[in-house]
C-alpha cells in the first residue's frame, strides 16, 4: 500500500553521559544529524547480560548502526542469573512503545528503539493531530540523552522488511523484544478494504519475521508481545489468562481459550497469538503475550521531565480510546459520546502500568518453550460507567459535563457478562494505578491545558463496522 | 515472492451442447484459444437461482469473460426455495478443486474456475511433478465440454489481486464460492522464511479478498471454506464440529473450539476461520467451513472419463498425503516411511467423498450470518494403521512391501488420544467410502500403473519443522 514505507535506514545517537536533570524548556543542544559513535565494533553478547556504559567520545555521521558500548557485569536481581539487559521496543514511537522505551531507559536497561514511523504518516494522511504536540523521534531522543545522559538507539524502518529487521536484531543484539509495532487501531482497520487487509498484513507478516529474527539470531532473546483483551470478545464465562481447563465427556485438557475477536484489528493480534504458540512450541521460544485492556492516560514519570518528551494523546475517532476520548470532550464541552447502549464492558489501565507491566514482563522472562499469557489491566468498567466518572470528575474542575449515546458504529454486544482474571502480573508484583486516583492529575487537566488544540471535527466516530466498503477511502471528513 | 503472478487474465470457454459421452483416448477438438459466447451480456442475477442452458452459437475470441447462459427454473430439493446454482470454485486447476469443479459441473451446477495456476509453478520451482500425467486447464476444459456438453467458464488470476477478483464476481455472480484457492502444504511452508510468509498472506489476503467480494458484490453468496482438521491440533479431549459448549465457574457458554495448529499453513487455515467467523456476525455473510482430513486417492467418476481429465496425484514429500505416498512406495518396492513413532492419528477421506461433501454444502446453504463448521472425514487411522493396511493390500498385488520408521521432520505427538465428531455431513446425506474398498482400485492399482513415473527422490521428507531458516531455499534435492 501506498502508506508503507518502502525503505528503511538505521541510526544511533550517542552523546556524552550527563547528570539526571529535572524538566526545563528547551534541551540543552539541538538535535541536527543523525550521529554515532563509531569507535567500536559491533560485539558477540550473550544472553548472559551485562550493563553497558556509555563512552565519551566524538560524534561522527554513520551510516547504519553500530553498537556503541562497553560492558560490564550488572548485579541480578532474585537470584535469577540471566537478568534481560539489552531490550529492543518496536514500535517505540507510539503511545505505548514510546512511554515504554523511556521507562526501561531510565530503569537501566540498554534500549533501542525500532519504528518506521508509520503511524505519524496516519496521522497526516487521516487529518489528524494529536491533542500534546509531540517532537520529531530524532528531537525526542536528543532531549532524553541531554537530560539523562541515557543513549536510546533508533532504527528506523518497517520490520516487514526482513532484510532490514535482521541487520537490527544483529546490530543491537537484543535480550528481550517488546512488540508495539503493529497497527493497533480497530476502526482503522475498520476502514476499507485495503486497510483491513493492510492491518492484518503488516501485524501477522512483522510478528513473523520477529519469531524468525529471534530463531536465527537471538535464540535465548525473549519477546514480550502486545496482545489485547479483545481477543478473548465477550464470552458469557470468565476469562483466564490465555488459557482454560476443560472437562468434556469425562476427559480434561487446557487448552487455548477460545478468540471472538471483533474487527480486522484484533483478529490479527489473535492470528500472531497462534503464530507465537506454535513457534513457543516447535522452536523453543520464548514469548509473553500480554493481552493489554484499554490504556488511558498520558503522563509517565519520564514523558513528564519535558515537553520535548511529551507523549501523544489521542482523542479522535480512529485513534482515541473511549477514556481519553471523554476527558477531551469534557474539557471542550463537546457531550460525551456514548456508543449505544454503553453497557460494554472492558479492562482498562493506566499507561503508567503498562510500562511497569512491561517492564515485569521483561525482568521475569518466559522460559524457553514457554507460551506466557498475562491479561494487562487493573480495573473493569462499562462505557456508561466511564462517562459517570468523568462526569463527576468534571464537576470538580467546573466543568458541566453532558452524555449523549450515539448509534454504535461497532459490531458488538452492548450489554453483556465480563469477568476477567489479571492476577499473574500482580503476581509479579505489579502496583496498579487506579483511575479514581488518575482520572483529575494525568488526564482531565491535561486535556484542560490542550483544550484549545482539539479539533472537534474529529472527535465522532466515522467508521463503520457494516458499511466498510472495498473502495479505498481516499477523502477524510 | 517471485512465484506470485504478477498479472491476472480471464477466459470464458464454451462451444455447442454435446451429448454424455464414455470415456476415449483423444478429445475432438484439440483447444487452441481463449474463446468466448459474445451473443449474450452478462445479466443481473438474484438468488434465486435458476437453470441455465448453453447457447448454440458461433465462437469469438474475448478479452474478458463474460456470462453466456440462458436461464429457466429448475426444480428444487427438500422444499428449499432456493437453490444454489452458479458456483465459482477457486483453486479448480488443483488437487481437490478440479475433482469438485467436474462433480458440480456433472450435477448441473454452472461453474467457473478461478485459479491463478501457481500450484503448477511451485511444481517447476521445486522440481517436483505428479504421478499422473495432468493437461493444461484449458485443455481439460476444451475436454470436459467436448465430453460432455458442460461449459465451465475459467477465470486465470490471482484473487490477492482483488481487482481481478471484483470483476470475477461481478461478470460471473456466483451464488456459492468454494474456496480452494490457497497455498495447502504444511511442508511448503515450513521449506523457508519466505514461503511461511507467503502462505500466510496469501492464503489471508485472499480469503480477506473473497469475503469483501461477497459483502459489495453478492451479498447472499454463500462461502463454502475449505479448511483443515489440523486447524484443532491433537487435544486430549472429544474434537467437536468447530464449537464446544464450556462450563467453567458455574456459568455456561458454546465458544469456538480452540485451535492448537502445528504448521504455518495450518495455522492460516485458523486465521482464515477467525476472520471468516467476524464477517459472518458483522456482515451478515453466509459460510460454511470445511475442516477436511487427509484426502487420498485419484478417481472421481469425472476425472476417470479420459485422460485428459485426470487429476494429479502428489506422492513427494511437500505435497503428497501420508497414505497417496504409501501407494506410491508399495509400488516402486520403496519401503514405507512411518515418520517417528506413527501413532499420529487423523482423520481421512476419499477424493470422491470431498466432492460429495462440498455438494452437500452448497445444496445445504449456511443461513445468513451463520458460521458453520463441518468436520470431513470419513475415518480415523494413525499412520502404523494405514502402513498395515498398505501393506496387506500390496501383498494381494504381490508388491513385497516394507516400512522403516524415519525421523519425524514435524513437530506433533506421536502417541495421542484422537477421537474426532463427524456427524453433520452424514446428517446431510454423505455416502462414505471406505478405505478398505478403495484402497485397492483407486489408489495401489493406479500407483502401480504409473510407477514407471516416480522420481524415488521426491519420496523422502525434505523439510524440517525445527530447522526452518530465515535463508530462502533456491537448490532443491
Amino acid at each position: 500500500m501506498a502508506q508503507l514505507l518502502s525503505s528503511s535506514y538505521s541510526l544511533t545517537i550517542c552523546s556524552r553521559n550527563k547528570p539526571y536533570l529535572k524538566p526545563f524548556k528547551q534541551c540543552s543542544t539541538p538535535f541536527s544529524i543523525a550521529v554515532s559513535c563509531n569507535n567500536s565494533k559491533p560485539s558477540s553478547r550473550g544472553f548472559f547480560l551485562q550493563e553497558q556504559k556509555l563512552r565519551k567520545h566524538s560524534l561522527s555521521v554513520h551510516a547504519a548502526a553500530v553498537s556503541t558500548s562497553q560492558e560490564t557485569p550488572v548485579q541480578t536481581s532474585s537470584g535469577n542469573p540471566f537478568k534481560p539487559q539489552r531490550v529492543m521496543v518496536i514500535g517505540g514511537d507510539g503511545y505505548c512503545g514510546w512511554a515504554t522505551a523511556l521507562h526501561l531507559s531510565n530503569k537501566g536497561y540498554e534500549v533501542a528503539i525500532v519504528d518506521s514511523l508509520v503511524r505519524r504518516l496516519f496521522d497526516h494522511q487521516l487529518g489528524l493531530e494529536s491533542l500534546t504536540p509531540i517532537s520529531s523521534i530524532q528531537n525526542r531522543l536528543h532531549c532524553w540523552k541531554s537530560l539523562t545522559g541515557k543513549n536510546i538507539e533508533l532504527y528506523i524502518g518497517d520490520i516487514c522488511d526482513f532484510e532490514f529487521l535482521s541487520e537490527t536484531f544483529k546490530t543491537f543484539e537484543p535480550d528481550a523484544v517488546v512488540h508495539f509495532g503493529e497497527q493497533r487501531s480497530a476502526p482503522y482497520s475498520m476502514i476499507d478494504r485495503s486497510r483491513a487487509v493492510y492491518t492484518q498484513q503488516n501485524n501477522v507478516v512483522g510478528t513473523l519475521n520477529v519469531l524468525f529474527a529471534i530463531k536465527e539470531f537471538r535464540e535465548q532473546c525473549h519477546l514480550v508481545k502486545l496482545g489485547t483483551m479483545g481477543e478473548y470478545g465477550t464470552p458469557n464465562i470468565d476469562i483466564e489468562e490465555g488459557y482454560i481447563t476443560i472437562t468434556h465427556n469425562g476427559r480434561t485438557d487446557t487448552l487455548p481459550y477460545p478468540k471472538q475477536a471483533s474487527s480486522f484489528y484484533h483478529l490479527s493480534k489473535v492470528h500472531d497469538s497462534h503464530n507465537i504458540a506454535f513457534t513457543c512450541k516447535a522452536w523453543g521460544i520464548r514469548a509473553t503475550d500480554l493481552n493489554q485492556g484499554v490504556v488511558y492516560g498520558v503522563r509517565t514519570d519520564e514523558t513528564a521531565l519535558h515537553e520535548e518528551l511529551y507523549n501523544r494523546f489521542d482523542y479522535d475517532g480512529i485513534f482515541g480510546t473511549a477514556l481519553n476520548r471523554f476527558c477531551v470532550q469534557a474539557a471542550v464541552g463537546h457531550p460525551l459520546t456514548v456508543y449505544g447502549k454503553g453497557g460494554q464492558t472492558r479492562g482498562f489501565l493506566d499507561i503508567r502500568d503498562t510500562v511497569q507491566c512491561v517492564e515485569l514482563a521483561i525482568a521475569n522472562p518466559a522460559k524457553p518453550g514457554e507460551f506466557r499469557v498475562f491479561n494487562q489491566f487493573t480495573e473493569q468498567f462499562s462505557v456508561n460507567q466511564l462517562a459517570e466518572l468523568v462526569t463527576k470528575a468534571g464537576e470538580k474542575l467546573g466543568l458541566d459535563v453532558k452524555t449523549i449515546h450515539v448509534p454504535n458504529p461497532r459490531v458488538e454486544a452492548e450489554e453483556h457478562y465480563y469477568n476477567c482474571k489479571n492476577t499473574k502480573l500482580v503476581d509479579l508484583g505489579l502496583k496498579p494505578h487506579f483511575l479514581s486516583d488518575s482520572l483529575l492529575d494525568s488526564l482531565l487537566n491535561f486535556a484542560v491545558q490542550y483544550k484549545d488544540r482539539v479539533d472537534t471535527k474529529q472527535i465522532m466516530p466515522s467508521v463503520s463496522w457494516k458499511k466498510i466498503g472495498v473502495k479505498t477511502k481516499t477523502v477524510t471528513a
